[in-house]
């Protein structure tokens, strides 16, 4: 089962975000997923236990988690479940502001920092690593038309593989599209997905979500 | 496809390994990938241009090259053509003394060598890298009751992934498992299957050998 | 300057531990270290704030670590400022169980696990990275006589440098030396160490030691 | 010592270039390494053996290569004996257009093509890894006024190590400074160098060239 994990702040108190994702960006990526018949489940900040019980997180064999606001109210005792289940085996997508989350830091041991201008700039996303299956189906590369710049340096480990590089309208790079394997539990991090424009719809970055899901599945 | 090329020479030549595989290293292999509803074929040195004519070349998804006593009877023109096809995308499995072969050294831009002392020795094969496709299904890792020893230094580029090592009852250590990345095409360099001992009929030998064939497989 | 932190327990509770290392292991540390004309101060877990007051910290380039059955006690606050340090660009060499150490912990990511033996058996070193400037001097390696067994798994992320693998007389396989970026701060781990061993006077694993301490130092 | 090697043609035959490098590239390498007391000496295309004796390179500690329109002229003897003592330990500084010369390519076992444009745009250069030496005293990164474009993807091997990443003004990115180990000898790619324009002039490029051959230095 995949789990979706929003901390669904934005679509909610922002009428701006809200008609971009009127149910929450978490609603958006579970919908492209079911499409590829994939059992996905979602949970948010404000459900009970943020929607990540014991039973959930068991049964959860890839989490997906985007948060930006917020990333102080998750419980401490929570986030140490998640860090248990990925030494296990679960895969971790980590999707843009996600970076500064709890549980990201907690598995790289930095601090995550990184630059940042939200002026709605083009930026451009490079395949470094053409073989990797999270890559597959991408080509070169592509365009987002509109997003928040992230730019170096951005303070994480040498990634396990660098497969993707932004560059942006303004001057910056970024590794956009990162591995780390921490236990038995695999984790992508994806930089796009700035909850003020439309990057969820995308059809590359579904894909490059998609082929994440897949890779991040656990050994048996 | 999957393509398993086998120099074919000891199997024919001498009695004792002609016991331990009377049709050849290569059908030992194809016959457990057949099994698993693999698509193979077999090539050998003596056939026409090794068995590797452009069209088989550019069907093979994967190739699997074993090789020993013979690499530089390998037509350099051929190890040319397999080396565009790896850049290309095909998928390389190298086995054993292959890390001599021509084309290992064409790829690797190292002189791939390394010690060795042929007496039987037990060799035990850690996972160090369970979250690896190719360690799927091996657990912790397993034991070889008589092999080829090699021994480090083993002079390769630093492997992009690293999933066994080996132990030596004489006291070696073995990076044995390694994988890399050629242009588009996929590389895993695997150190047992030495032509004196019945490696390639041991379950875990040969569930390593499927696991990185469908690891190897190019992207789309 | 270099600070020898040592938990000096062992030393003091144990009359054999005592007769190997009369002054504590941070005291052979620190004496083979000056006679290289290195500055070096020690710093023990039962000092106030275990030797580790922010000037001595903010003075320190080189953080070594040595740590066994008193984990626990070291204060979460002197951790933080020790991690902070280290982001901003300190060296850290962590020895043998110091595996455990807080501090390790919280710069990996990961459990940190092993497994270990305790009796006296032979280790070899190999060494598998002959172009790093912690290899300088150690040829193909080298044996030491007696020393705990850690074997692998070894529940570490992907380590950046690779440098030593270990192979012990009962039949496990260690990586001995590995390198690790957070932040600034350049991070390496070596194996071997144990308190009821004289191994820190013997002159490879001063030399690697020593090695260490140059390659660890900051950039400007 | 450390030898410069230039091709040195673009300097003699084109009235342009000669304007900015009226002795050659490599003199211009060559004056800023004397200036930190390197022992240094130069050796071009048209030099009986290239300028690469045996004996001169026997001697090198560190070869550096700029070639760019006759890389095919460089006898594939010569080229075999730098392999030889890049193996053995000399470290080598690949410039530029020198991606595609033999011996990287030799080296690499890839293709090492990649995207290009010659209109003298702009090159942001971000340091990826600042706890390098390679990025000692680099701080966050530098503009380079006009330079050739060059852009992913590079087909490289994973790089060992990833320094640098040029942001370009047209929309490309591209690894700018990566390194790689074969056999005893380090490898340093360095992208900036056309010989149009006054690159090698620049404090920073030169202090990147000096970084680069004091980390190249073979171990002893």
């Amino acid at each position: 089962m995949i789990t979706v994990w929003n901390e669904f702040r934005h679509e909610r108190n922002d009428d701006k975000i809200k008609k971009i994702y009127p149910n929450g960006i978490h609603n958006v990526i579970s919908e492209f997923l079911k499409k590829e018949n994939i059992h996905v489940t979602t949970a948010v900040l404000d459900d009970e236990d943020h929607g990540l019980s014991d039973e959930i997180l068991k049964n959860t064999d890839v989490l997906i988690w985007w948060g930006h606001i917020a990333h102080d109210e998750v419980d401490d005792a929570i986030v140490e479940k998640v860090y248990d289940r990925v030494l296990q085996g679960m895969g971790l997508i980590v999707l843009h502001s996600a970076h500064y989350s709890k549980i990201f830091k907690r598995l790289m041991g930095t601090s995550c920092d990184l630059k940042w201008r939200d002026d709605g700039e083009q930026e451009r996303i490079w395949v470094i690593d053409p073989t990797h299956p999270i890559a597959q189906g991408l080509g070169e590369g592509f365009d987002i038309k509109q997003e928040e710049m992230y730019g170096e340096h951005f303070d994480i480990p040498i990634p396990d593989e660098l497969i993707f590089i932004s560059w942006f309208q303004g001057g910056e790079v970024f590794r956009s599209g990162c591995t780390y394997r921490r236990g038995k539990g695999k984790i992508f991090y994806f930089r796009p997905g700035h909850e003020a424009f439309p990057t969820f719809y995308q059809k590359e970055v579904q894909q490059i979500i998609l082929n994440a899901v897949k890779w991040a599945c656990p050994n048996e």
